[in-house]
């Protein structure tokens, strides 16, 4: 009888344990062509077979820390509390920058190099708590003499065993003092007058459409109704690009193909597209802090 | 004595919960590069972290409509009886086409906008019904300011509930009559006296294959074997590109490399190759319901 | 009470059998654009939902076997024993070449036309057994008409197979004569006095830098510290494609931006690298038995 109870309370724990979500998300910059996505996950699913992988993206154009951060802030908000992010664009691998893991207040946790990756996740989710790695530890074993792949041997391996529940987040590191992340400095939305002012973070690459900084509820400042007629103008480096008319439209649909439409994006932020076209190529606009944009109501 | 056996009631249960499938598989045109596809794989995986998450494809060309009807019609009939398909191609995104669940005969689901997505996999597959998402329900909270992206607010999140068994297929929302979905119209292959005619409807793109739409089993009215010689026009707007002579091979190596073939690809159609070269690119085909192909015995 | 036990153990064996890692690890040239990756990951599911999907890579050049060769020996090592490769490119699917299971030494098991791609893997972690596959029975039923999408119907079914426990490894097929594999000829590193001379087998793609065949330890032989200044030359069917100096240092970081460094890569193989740069892209050099490479101490 006892043996039962044993058994079966052992069974339940294996269940409950099952019951955690164990979920990884990687990006990196290193594209699909090649081994390494795959040995980081290799290592991984070596900690524990239980754990479930998924990819943010890796076509990260190479070093671009900028992008990695807002991929970052664009998707962390949509997985649930527990998820653990692992994010390598690390242009500064094997030098002195700190190897961090943020869990942010709505309890996501983020495994990355501290060089500008975490600008804007802790600026929009908040920093519950961030702990540098201890490598002594938290490193494959073995792997001290490969320099250049602390994806696999730190971030993969480190982020793998935090879900997995090997350590737990206390066990990743010290605590480091709140806030204190590396951040790309960048020009944030201003209303000026009756002018909102703000940059282009980033394309939305597939289509060609242009996404702004600005947030929709300093957008509402404007009182815009649908249908009303905006006036949009796109600078590079303080030079006009761009200049024209277009409406605030909930939908694509709402003006003919080929034509441009102002609207807010799926993070609610003021963007630019041509309806089934690229706004992006038919006016040779790129992103980044050179780009800056200023729309008002005709 | 009774709580053991409601205690072992409840670890079986929890079993055979977890026999379920519970798999989702997703085809876009979003690309890799961004963090589209990430947060509607985030909202599934909020709704259950036992869902097993896969993609078709996300290079579907943007707003092709057509070429995802065939790569569904391609691959759908090779996942298991429950699988629920998430397809968002979706240019009319926030306008009146429907959103749907289509069940097929074979018992795969299919989540998506109405535009067309479904002409193929309704005629191959078979509808056993056809349901429209009551979005009052089947739609992420807090999620009614975006319009723009329904691929992760609305499909994803029900394939997601679906798939789970949050919600059941009739819980999805109300029935609609049968077969009517929003079919792409396009031209059937005809035997007409000893030439088959026939269109191509899509490039195998990695290899620069031609794949027809001439069913093996149209094509074995001409009593081919392997070894015969057949001819070959391929024609763009009724306009010759190429012509010539080729076997009827059951594999690339049957014929030297570089030089030509007709063979039938993995969905049992007509195609035409170069053995370990580029047909589409040597001679400059495309696909769509502008080219057409006829074939004849020599 | 005898029915609990009956029970019990019925719960404890479902836990066992979910105790295996039911990996499979998929390598194609088929690239990712339409849905030939997502017909084999079907027919996996359709053998059993429990198993776990991953891809090393889809964009293996098409029909570059020594490339598929490459980046099993890169990644393998770094998955647990029992994790099942299945490895698609095949140029000559169809044709008389054998289709195999090798189990390396340690513990790994590779799906894969025996055309050479297991080379450099059979080198390296060495083969404990291989098998060819009976397509009597390891064939998905119903797929005898189909010549060319073995990856489908023999690779990925036979893996999935295997990987979930529906066939021991006994029951791929007949056990083949020990290290009877398919081999690439290939030129290996050697020292000649002091200069070691070694070849080019991949680039670093993503990054454009430059990955030799040199091992470390044979590089030790030349005694290196990091900062010591090597002599590097690149040589493209003999001809010196490009000559110069640069340190052997431990992290991208140690040279400037746009500098060159020598570096042990992640697999601790010689490699050479432009910091922040494309060293490939600046030098045009490729990769292939016709790309050599010397290097010495200054």
């Amino acid at each position: 009888m006892r043996r039962f109870f044993v058994l079966l309370v052992f069974s339940l724990l294996v269940h409950l344990s099952q019951g955690q979500s164990k979920v990884v998300v990687y990006q990196t910059d290193f594209g699909l062509k090649d081994g390494a996505v795959s040995e980081m996950k290799g290592v991984a699913i070596g900690v524990s077979p239980d754990l479930k992988l998924f990819d943010l993206t890796h076509e990260i154009p190479a070093f671009n820390i900028w992008e990695a951060a807002y991929r970052l802030r664009q998707t962390v908000p949509y997985w649930p509390a527990g998820t653990v992010f692992v994010s390598v664009v690390d242009p500064g691998v094997g030098t002195e920058r700190r190897s961090v893991v943020l869990k942010t207040r709505t309890g996501q946790f983020i495994v990355t190099p501290d060089n500008g990756t975490l600008t804007l996740v802790a600026e929009t989710l908040g920093i519950a708590e961030i702990r540098e790695i201890d490598e002594n530890v938290n490193r494959r074993k073995g792997s001290q003499e490969s320099y250049t792949f602390h994806g696999r041997d730190v971030y993969s391996y480190t982020g793998a065993r935090l879900a997995a529940g090997v350590i737990t987040f206390e066990q990743v590191g010290p605590l480091l003092p709140r806030q204190e992340v590396v951040s790309i400095p960048y020009q944030k939305a201003v209303l000026e007058g009756k002018v909102i002012k703000g940059t282009i973070p980033v394309l939305d690459v597939q289509y060609g459409n242009i996404w702004t900084n600005i947030p929709g509820d300093l957008f509402a400042q404007l009182k815009p109704a649908f249908g009303d007629q905006l006036h949009v103008k796109v600078l590079h480096q303080g030079k006009s690009v761009y200049e024209g008319d277009m409406p605030y439209s909930a939908t694509f649909g709402a003006v003919a193909k080929g034509k441009p439409l102002v609207y807010l994006n799926s993070l609610l932020q003021l963007s630019f597209a041509l309806n089934q076209g690229s706004f992006a190529a038919e006016h040779k606009i790129s992103s980044g802090n050179d780009w800056s944009v200023e729309v008002s109501k005709k």
